[in-house]
């Protein structure tokens, strides 16, 4: 069932004891929604409990300061960010069919809780929240205002990807008046690198390779690259993106060596090019720029598969 | 002499033909700036240029749209984003004696012109730009928000940088309000990279060296280096945040060897240590978090001589 914040905001004044969950492989917007939530309820002088199934990288720590740590049963659950239940991982699945209420801003929200409350134009759950406080008479703090900041500033890669509206520079404007760093808190989500990070990275440019007049770059991780770099899955996100930022390229090849030896594929296309329809000739799909799909055979084959497929694109 | 921003609006409303003077090695916040107050001043019906002692970088492209190139001798020149005559490069700094009007936001301004504005809380010219065309009256297009997102958007690292102030946000808000592209220009600016600058940074990654029991980070660039990867000045710009990047890194060092066989060396440390104080061990000084010197000697002998001093303020 659809809810208001106005209703939402007389519930979280009513109830004493939540429990609030977060998406499995945490980013920066559910764990500062999270952390924003709990932190504003505990000031209320209620009990408040940010959960999530994965060990929350260190780079978060950030959101937690002031946070209490408190042990008690919940009265009432709330998942923020969470677009479906699949995605609360392992050890919070057990909460999936016992959620109160859902905050988000995916469109593809699976309405799973009692109480749904989705804003699909908000480039970040944390632009709710901070509606939601404004509604509950919550004062900013720092603290609040450094979880709130993290949330849309990641959420929309510091402002870069299209999903960031007049809105979100506005409430960030708003963050920083409460006298954030905003600067120290985007050199710890967008510029820190692992040692793993970066070895992983070495090893891909040494990969690079150009196919279609130049007009292709390809790039690999192999499963034998990770273990040299003891590398995780972590540090090999975003690697996609690499190709494509190359002058001249318009399209850009990842491939990604999986478990089974065969090869996860991500094409990143110019405008000119659809990703999608290159990815569906190999029986994958995606968006006009940014697509996939699974190609099986050694690295060379599937190299040539793909430019193959890629070359009748380019012309 | 000091000069307000109505006062600046009357003279632009009362002069008829104008040349705009960028910073050499121009950047987008002096061509935003510029190719606003062209655009703007001719839609007012004057002549209006924009002038650059180099070759303007095919990226700032996107800003010189709108704009009509205009032959004629000038009644008044303005120089935008210029804190010192020094920097109006070789084809300009024939001007450097005749310039009417300076509007810049460095603190450094050599107040070289007739008639001076300086706003040094301003994140970037652009920003002075934008209250002058509401003072001016001027309505904002898309072709002037485009020119006026950019300057704001590189001059703070698309909002990273700490010089970024609400007021920054806000006015950016306002631009994407007016229609612009903010991705696709923050891709442009951001994202792209040229072959020779992929290389580049292909090597140095794998000269990555550590010390000081991890904690700092050291890569080079050599000559051989850069003719190796046809790489130009610009190619290597900003190659010096790369090892402070990476976690646990206090101190990171990048040595650039010059065209004498001397090393210039950039130091960016982590709060914790003075790089200013390393630099001046060697010489040289900066600031707290970022420093630099000129050590000779060769590669090898440079890198003793660095991991020398820097391993006494590391403990």
């Amino acid at each position: 069932m659809k809810i208001t914040l106005e209703k939402i905001s007389d519930i979280l004044k009513e109830k004493d004891k939540f429990y609030i969950l977060t998406h499995q492989y945490p980013d920066g917007d559910t764990l500062g929604s999270a952390c924003a939530l709990a932190l504003a309820l505990q000031r209320l002088g209620k009990k408040a409990k940010v959960l999530c199934s994965d060990i929350i990288p260190k780079k978060y720590d950030l959101l937690f300061e002031g946070l209490k740590k408190q042990n008690f049963d919940p009265e009432y659950i709330i998942s923020v960010d969470v677009a479906d239940v699949q995605l609360l991982g392992n050890k919070l699945e057990k909460f999936a069919t016992k959620i109160d209420l859902s905050i988000d801003h995916h469109a593809s929200n699976k309405k799973f809780a009692m109480q749904q409350y989705t804003e699909p134009g908000s480039a970040a759950t944390a632009e709710i929240i901070y509606n939601l406080f404004k509604i509950m008479g919550v004062e900013i703090d720092t603290f609040l205002a450094k979880c709130i900041y993290t949330g849309i500033s990641t959420d929309t890669g510091c402002f870069r990807y299209a999903n960031a509206t007049p809105r979100s520079y506005r409430m960030a404007a708003d963050m920083l008046e409460k006298g954030i760093d905003a600067c120290e808190i985007n050199r710890i989500m967008f510029d820190m690198k692992s040692r793993e990070r970066l070895e992983i990275e070495r090893q891909v440019l040494d990969s690079m390779e150009f196919y279609c007049d130049n007009k292709c770059a390809m790039i690999y991780v192999t499963r034998d690259m990770m273990k040299k770099a003891k590398a995780t899955d972590t540090d090999v996100e975003g690697l996609a993106s690499i190709p494509r930022q190359i002058e001249g390229i318009l399209v850009g090849v990842t491939l990604r060596e999986k478990k089974d030896g065969s090869f996860k594929i991500s094409v990143r296309t110019d405008e000119k090019i659809n990703a999608s329809s290159i990815c569906e000739q190999l029986g994958g799909g995606g968006h006009v720029c940014a697509a996939g799909c699974s190609v099986d055979g050694d690295l060379n084959e599937v190299k040539r598969k793909l430019v193959s497929v890629i070359s009748s694109f380019i012309k």
